[in-house]
């Protein structure tokens, strides 16, 4: 028999009774029932319950094993008696009688308890991982993890993407946020960094024309940690592809996203693909965000021509003097709201959004009620309903500013909404596609034109829109992909002509120069034939965090980071001997101490 | 119709005939027939030929596009004549007649040549790897390598293995090679390591109860480069299993091995599972290497009972004075070569191998001949003959040393011989795993006694044999596999028991408590219950270059480094400016200038 197993801890069943066995694993829990003493086996792939008789030669060093020892036990399968079959386990129906137990490893006191749900606290999870690891919850999402990101391999080959990895010691990118660096050895005074993403190398893999690529790609950025992105490193879904329009995209991966959630919705619905397109402008009109969660009914509309001019002054003089537009945010069915909900909205508008107030009008049987119903002329109360989409029993709420903060705030309103009135559709995957993002935006202040979002996508209309239409009305082939109102990625059919690419920049202020020597690598490549292309890269962990409704990262990520980037279990990062800095020509500027 | 391709280059066949069709590529090459012009268009799926006629308004501008511009050619397809049929083309029956033509990116002069194989010299094939890249044999190849690593990702998880990632900023690891570190800019003074492998990582996944676990692993070692081992990173086939023998992570580990292969064998013959076990003395007996290349029919005895004391006074002195011993070294069939060959292997012994000379027997029909059977007696002559397992025909050449030396020597002259006498199997992959690596090792000047290969395999016999064995007679569960000589992986069965770890570094002369501080994340996990484990990590990038038949990485990896570790294309290592130093807490220490 093998010295460790003949069987997994979750491979038993009835039809095994009777049968010599050996199983090995951790000793999940123990309970002693008088005369009997059961021992709950644990592994990976599951758990078995071992009985051993008070009379046993064996029972003083069965019970003297700590619970998380691994241990090997030997003995027959048992078929259980109808009243101690246990459905809930797979292996439930048998019990292995306890015939020979070798300890493989004993385990000390614990400082964080596996066999049950209680939160130990980030630090002790982080720095007893391996222990965290064991609870049956975490350990079955980061299977499920590994399993999603299977998942998208096999989707992206069907697609016909091919898999290549690109260099991790690479150059700092021009753009974005803060790289990590690594100091050369050999090259005194000069410095590696880690990628941002592949964006550079996947495009001139486009160059190279190897047509689809694909990769899970480590990415990495110095930048302060929130719950929902990684200290550090993160993986993206990171795809490119040549001659291609942005459908062609779209198409490409739609069904490797709708897949995948539906592979693992566990009974939640999926959007099926194609998923909707909204373009920037109306995603902000309609839904006050770059990222609408679809989930929430609520569509917002413009309602500035009910209010210009009208007998409500605060919003018609806004409107008139300050350029102001009034975006109308529906609250169906909160006509029977007591006044408190009214005010408590109203407070939190001007506690946590920092604005006047928010103004409403409420629809029921008996007529438009509130204060600006009040103050407003009864058509064009009327006009608002209408403009709305609202029916009596429904209420409505306002927000007046400039069109961006107008939209933003009426944004959160309709966020805030449908959490309050519990609007939001349940167990369903939502997606949608932003397009049509602008290729430029305004500084308020400066008046400087700057790129809205990616300097290297390609304008729609290319350069006749660059060198003939008002910089600010053009848009960019560039795409987001959001779900459930979380941004998966954002994504752009690229420019891949040099000429055009001069152009976009000497829009915000560049010199040809400038552009061939900071981005030269990739500049250079396109004065060699490139191909029309475009890609996206979808975020790994926040695909996981969605199918895995978790909202924090430490809960889908094996190794984890702490909150100040530090590995608590590894002790990283750590000094590291003066002569190893010497090897890489580096000295040691540290901040005066701080006083204790 | 679609904007840029109705097909790919490579999908057209003679079934297509008649039909519009769009395709999109670069210039191949352009071929003046006189009345036609003929463009062979390229895309990553093929080739297809498009013909112009001169008197098409199209003409000028076609001829006028250079070679490696990107163009959209649209067109019918139309059968070619019997005698301009292709065979060599999957495309080779048909041609697109060009009615419409666009230009999408136009190619500057090229700095090498995509349609030839002429080499353009390391530097212009880096500095220009998107162009490199295009070149057909490498385009394979790379293609080939993505290939490999999908099938070995299916095979891992066919035999039951989970990839998961670990992280890649970690903890300098305290043993091994050089890391490449990463300054931390939330701690100052401390730094992150790129991981050389994920050894820790992997363990502690099988502490916490993973099971099996395989990963694409991304490795960095700072390290001086070889042909065969990229400068900066390189990938790993890194893969761990709890509860096993190492009888059980050969039988895991050999279907995949021995699958892939075969699958891109291109039929090659491949040493079938279970692969030869061969201990490590034995290997140095019979093979003078630990990593035997089984191509080469060659085995080297061990004659030393045949001059000990004999006629032959230089071995016998050594023998008998330095404690030497004497390995036979077949040369089968080589009685027939000329007195040139044998002095020819005299003279590489002292200038390359640095030996006095390189002795030899040669066995003919009228008997034994040379200067050693002038000396020795004839029935030791006769004795050497019968322990090498000679024939009338061969010869056999002697390496006389201390037992290392000479088994090492042996080893050069086994291999110098099989490339002389073009001895080696060809157009096969012989495989064998080398085991029983010694624990322990002696430094012949010190005398100090040290861990011969890694401090944490598992000792055979445990804390027994460490107890109560010589050091330098324990064997460890360690393992290599080689393929042709080549070294794919070491791996071991670990050693799970901290008091045992403890032990085993006391040898070295380690306290417990420096094991304790220099390994912590690792030796705490093992006081909380840890299984039996072992693993191993074949190089994926020697298992590409083999089945490529390529000695050198820059073949197999799509943007590798130079030799002086410089990413000529990226441009990188690079300085940065000194606020991000600042931010790192860093102030640079350079080297004096060399004069020029």
């Amino acid at each position: 028999m093998h010295p460790y197993r003949s069987h997994t801890c979750g491979a038993l069943r009835l039809s095994d009774e009777g049968q010599e066995v050996r199983l090995s694993g951790w000793i999940h829990r123990k309970r002693d029932h008088g005369q009997l003493l059961f021992i709950d086996l644990r592994d990976h792939y599951g758990i078995t319950q071992c009985v051993l008789d008070v009379s046993s030669a064996l029972f003083q060093s069965v019970e003297a094993t700590r619970v998380e020892s691994v241990v090997t036990i030997t003995g027959k399968v048992i078929k259980r008696t109808a009243d101690t079959v246990n459905p809930k386990l797979p292996t439930g129906e048998i019990e292995v009688g306890v015939e020979a137990f070798e300890i493989q490893s004993n385990a000390e006191l614990l400082p964080l308890q596996v066999n049950a749900e209680e939160d130990a606290g980030e630090e002790t999870r982080l720095r007893y991982r391996y222990l965290d690891l064991r609870r049956e919850a975490i350990h079955k999402r980061i299977v499920q993890r590994a399993q999603v990101i299977a998942s998208i391999r096999r989707r992206m080959v069907e697609q016909g993407f091919t898999e290549f990895q690109t260099p991790i010691l690479t150059a700092s990118s021009p753009e974005g946020a803060r790289d990590y660096l690594v100091p050369s050895r050999l090259h005194p005074g000069k410095f590696y960094a880690l990628p941002q993403a592949p964006q550079m190398f996947k495009q001139l893999l486009m160059v190279a024309g190897f047509d689809r690529y694909f990769q899970i790609a480590p990415c990495f950025r110095d930048e302060d940690s929130r719950a929902d992105r990684s200290p550090g490193e993160f993986y993206q879904l990171d795809f490119e592809m040549s001659f291609v329009t942005q459908d062609d995209v779209f198409k490409a991966i739609e069904p490797v996203l709708h897949g995948v959630f539906e592979e693992f919705s566990n009974g939640r619905a999926v959007t099926p693909a194609p998923f909707p397109r909204i373009a920037f402008d109306d995603a902000m009109l309609r839904y006050g965000s770059d990222k609408p969660d679809l989930r929430n009914p609520i569509e917002i509309a413009d309602v500035t021509t009910a209010f210009a001019g009208g007998g409500f002054g605060i919003f018609s003089k806004l409107i008139a003097e300050n350029g102001a537009v009034v975006r109308a945010i529906p609250a169906p069915g909160a006509a029977g709201q007591p006044r408190s909900f009214f005010d408590k909205l109203n407070d939190w508008a001007r506690k946590e959004e920092g604005k006047p107030g928010l103004g409403y009008i409420v629809y029921d049987a008996e007529g438009p009620k509130g204060p600006i119903a009040r103050n407003l002329e009864p058509e064009r109360v009327a006009e608002i309903k209408a403009l709305a989409g609202l029916k009596d029993g429904d209420a409505v709420f306002f927000a007046c500013d400039k069109p961006l903060p107008a939209a933003k705030f009426a944004g959160n309103v309709r966020n805030k909404l449908g959490a309050e009135l519990d609007l939001l559709e349940k167990n369903c995957f939502r997606f949608c596609w932003i397009v049509d993002f602008p290729m430029y935006e305004q500084d308020e202040e400066t008046g400087k034109i700057d790129f809205s979002h990616n300097p290297f996508s390609m304008p729609q209309g290319g350069m006749d829109a660059l060198l003939n239409q008002d910089p600010l009305t053009i848009k960019a082939f560039q795409y987001d992909i959001v779900c459930n109102g979380v941004e998966l990625s954002s994504g752009a059919i690229r420019n891949h002509l040099p000429d055009v690419m001069i152009k976009a920049f000497e829009i915000v202020g560049y010199s040809a120069a400038e552009v061939e020597s900071r981005f030269s690598g990739l500049f250079s490549a396109l004065r060699y034939g490139a191909p029309p292309h475009g890609g996206s890269a979808p975020g790994i962990d926040r695909i996981v965090m969605l199918l895995a409704d978790e909202p924090n990262l430490r809960e889908i990520v094996a190794f984890p980071m702490n909150q100040r980037a530090e590995d608590l279990m590894m002790n990283a990062p750590a000094e590291v001997p003066d002569d190893r800095l010497r090897d890489l020509h580096l000295r040691l500027s540290l901040p005066p101490a701080k006083k204790p």
